[in-house]
């Protein structure tokens, strides 16, 4: 059986294309689950997508992703990366590991956006590296 | 076509009227919706009405006044005023102007009140007015 | 006719029994509810049981206790104890007394979680108890 | 007898129109006192104008204005804004209704123009909805 | 042979029922010390009262409920709760759990009062349920 | 020939007697120049009065003190206590001892208030006792 | 009946005539309170002198001053002043009026010296002017 | 004709010489005034004086040298440096360059003197090289 | 010709694999580099590599980089990621990207390393997926 | 006659040998003091052994060594160290040198031990160097 | 003989007028130095010039300006102003002048570069007026 | 075999003797090295001496002493002690037992130079003690 990797999107992140494309780039969120699946399956995995702007289903998500018994998890938690300690306890208490994902280099941008809450509990974190830094998770978590 | 504004109330509005009165006085968030909404319409304007104790359900409907192509966005974020940094990603992410209403004077209360993560990234702010502070944010989008 | 009491669980408090249980046990959030209710009936009164990950969520069941004349709510907020201005917005608009309930020592551990946006309009707090804190809340409500 | 309403413009706004058009325009003070006594005189009351440089001078005319029984104030303090408890005093010590405005949304700007030690005392602000905010503060003075 | 509890009562609680009673309420020490002395008869232990005005006294009274092998302190360190790190290394020394009590909600008062050096080392905190909180903690000690 | 001392009062002292009488009483800053100029000549000095708005003002009274061999001068700074390094400048650089005079408590009011950036260059500062503190001045500045 | 007023000094005040006299004088503390209680004499008052360097014995004397009906408490509570919560919750529960009095400009020393948790519930402050700021104090309680 | 440099000192300049000359010298206002005159002609420029203790009239002045095309500003802000954002913001409006001056070292001072609030928006600042900083200020002003 | 990628470590990297153990693994530098070295040729690519304790060597190489037009450059600065900014100036004034690499997760130890003062002028980071971190910032520098 | 040396030992190390003995060691505070003091007498030298939970009591001794002519003070204020202002004007005010002793490594531990109020006014401190320090200390006083 | 004037610039000017010239110009650091070496010898002195990337090279030549009895030395510490306590050092050992120069606003770029380590122990700064300041600098020690 | 012990002087140590002898005293580096090489030969061990203005030749030597198994390191980091995140990693990657010796008594310096960021990972420090420090950390390493 294949192993499962979730990509877990936070808010905004629906709008990924439109959304001030001169930092995010004008790939949709649609293109990069697309893929980012097909890279998956050639990895011999299988990617479950889920992207959402509440904070309370991404805790759920996370829950379904440890009952799953996925194999990791590439979480960009957008904003909530600043502030959703509720975010940060989910990821503790799951043993999944989590690699957070943020598509533009954060620490060249406004100050409250260089803390990262959710960061200490995650294995790590891939910054600034477009949405190439989704594929490079994606090779971290299945090749080590 | 009439042009179409959203009047989004954060968490705790739909208490208004009943929630500490000697702040927020004794009209109810139905009666303030209705009040604006033919306030509107004499405007030449259509008003589209929401409130939501939930940071993502507010998100959602900053989007769809974007696809909606509204004129501007009447925006009282409620308590979400002092950390959600997803709504202010949202907001920066629409080209629909925001104006930020608070009905009280928030720099007259409490210290974290003070400070308002959304301020930066909307059109401006109208703050301690009271209610009239909703209808002057509705008069400021629809006549300049 | 019994009083009611509503028993409220933040984010993560789903997991409880499963979640880092050297910090906060082996006893399952079923387990709590039902030992809680058992107990409410000795004292005379009803307990109804809620838990989500969604602040909005939270804040709703807040306002159905106030609809409901409840006599108490033990509240445990879990993370957003730190950041949720909205709750804690929610808890001061309502008249029924709130306890807030923390199983651990919140004091001994990180930072982040030595600040309460919420207590200062709680009527009191029990911290660091563990599950016994939820019982000393109950009788606190029930007998003063 | 009409009602008077006092304008007080702060320093450097005796440049307006000059001074870095792209953030204030092109419109100069004796342009907006003008049109601002137009509307006045259409809303039932007389507008006095008043520009300063000088701190001293600004909290002078404030006493002025209680002595001479002027229905409000509409108050832009420009720099004094940050720093002048001097006038904040001023403010509080009459009894006129103050309301702040500035034409550029501060929150947007430079740290320093986020705070606001005269905000506390003033009846409310308009922030950010250019020369539009002097006339809504007019309307909000007028009309409630 | 009955188990040993501690009440131990810091400076100004001699005052308690005469000192700000609009906070405190009207009960005496003696009052209180006598009821608790009787609820614990009740529960099988024995109840041994201090209070004290100097910090040096009640880190010696805090070694001879270690050296009288006490089940139980309940700690109502008043003011030094804010200060005394001499207290917070005698509480860590020894190996008597110790119950930090506050009679009022000091999170809603003023800001010093937020901060308990002394919390971190103790078992838990009761805060903001009056004289009742005392009887919680008793109960806490003997019936866990 | 008599000593000469000055009385310089700052910014909204104008307005004393009027201005928030349940803090600063109802005595009139004339009533009070006439009281200390009587209290002077029975300790046989002259007092020199001076109330102003403007920083620049009270700067150039300082150095007409110290161009009249004044042998003291009685400050109260007003809001300019807080912030007026030039006053400040002004003081450490004349000979004439200054004695700072506070009416109300400071310490017990706005946090801003507790900031002194005088007060180091005075010789002394008598606060919180009314406009008694006034003649305590006199006195220290005549009588040592 | 005479009135009475109590003298309290605080830590290292002892050691006054021979500590730092550079600072302090060289009056000693046996000088001062001969030289006081002289004066509370002439003024129809009798003073009760008090030194200690226990913060305990320091509350303990505040209370005597209330239970003995003092009209007065001139306070140097020395170090105290910087940390000593315990002596400001005693100030606050008692009723007699207290000044606080610095012998030397505290505001010109070292920066942990510039901040008074006891300054907010006296009636009032005497800085930098001496001994006799002492006498100030006395003059101030007994004729206003 | 000759260009124009304004020469600006704030507040407490006009006692240059008198003022802690041990920091300052012994060199009057006047005096420099002259010497800076008669440089400024040598280098083909009309050098144009001015000191007041006044915030307001230094902006003033600052539009007048606009007004008159000077080719650039030697302002010392005095005190000013450290709070004045009128000032800041009168620098900024204008397009005659301004370099700031101080004559002692700031940043060996008291930590106040160490910000700046203008030198932001001036073209560079010459700081601690005593009187001669004004003769290096014009020679920057008029040979780049 | 081959791409020429840097491989440039900071200090105590040295000691990789003898340094902590338990955070850094067992894997010595001469290890990786031949490791990655390989990777590299794979890649068509030549691999430069340099590690040293000195700030000076580590800005020369980031020139020489620059100077011999390096695709790219893998950075690992060690602890000058704290504080070095003229690190920070030297990555800033070259037009190579750098990615930069930490082996631990930096944002669950000690607070000091929660800061990168070169991040904010590097293409991305990424932290705390071991050595493996390296390997993905080589893919990601000739990938993309 | 003998040099007289002072030993002194502040809060909770009565409880040395038995308090969290990893970090302090099994040695009891007598053991310490029977060791030091036969030390002393191989110095030539008298030791005054002192320990004290109370800081009015620690004061007091250090005046004692003044009025003694001690050679020396060996002391270790405990938590003292970190808060006691009273403690730190009593070492300045007497001229016997002070050396400050501390058992463990406290800039390894918590926060608040990293600071101490007493140490810029001793004559230098040993810290993390176990019950050695202690012995070091004394040399330091007797042999330089 | 010739006075000898140090010139040492810091990290990165290396690669001045290649680096960031919209900032820096395009003027070469041997471009400067010629022209610097060519003023020095029209005012009787000569040039000794340095650059190096390595803090510790900079703080051997400062020294060997001290053993050569240097007249003067400018120095533009690069980023070593923000943080290099230990070139501050050298230079408050040495007797020998030192100007801080910098060629930009440092003050209207990012915040750490608005405070300099070793400015406290220099003479003075010429800062924001290119690379005349360099010049300035050196006719202020050659010619005061 | 003798034990070796390193000795380890940071930067401007070089100029021990000559720089600010009022601190420092008047021993230069070399009569110091040759005092403790003496004293370290009585007792049975082998002292090698470095000092170094370079960071890097620091952490170069510290990892030497590890390599040639010494027994213990004197290291006076001189004000790299508070910065140099650096050398504290390469003391914590060691198993030689560091002492931090500063001959001044920093605490009663600036406030810069009361961190220390090499404390944490030393065995203990020994501050204030002058030059003998460097005695009593040998004889600490030595004989415990």
């Amino acid at each position: 059986m294949d192993k499962k990797i979730y990509l877990i999107n936070g808010p905004n992140l629906n709008y990924l294309g439109f959304r001030e494309p001169e930092i995010y780039g004008r790939t949709t969120l649609a293109d990069l689950e697309e893929s980012l699946a097909n890279q998956s399956i050639k990895l011999g995995a299988q990617l479950v997508c889920f992207q959402s702007n509440y904070e309370g289903a991404i805790i759920d998500r996370l829950y379904e992703a440890e009952t799953n018994s996925a194999s990791g998890i590439i979480l960009n938690p957008g904003a909530f990366t600043h502030y959703s300690y509720a975010i940060r306890d989910a990821i503790a208490s799951i043993s999944v590991p989590v690699i957070e994902v943020h598509i533009s280099n954060v620490h060249a941008r406004e100050p409250f956006r260089h803390q990262s809450v959710t960061a200490p509990v995650t294995k790590g974190q891939i910054v600034g590296l477009g949405l190439n830094g989704y594929e490079l998770a994606l090779r971290a978590l299945l090749t080590t």
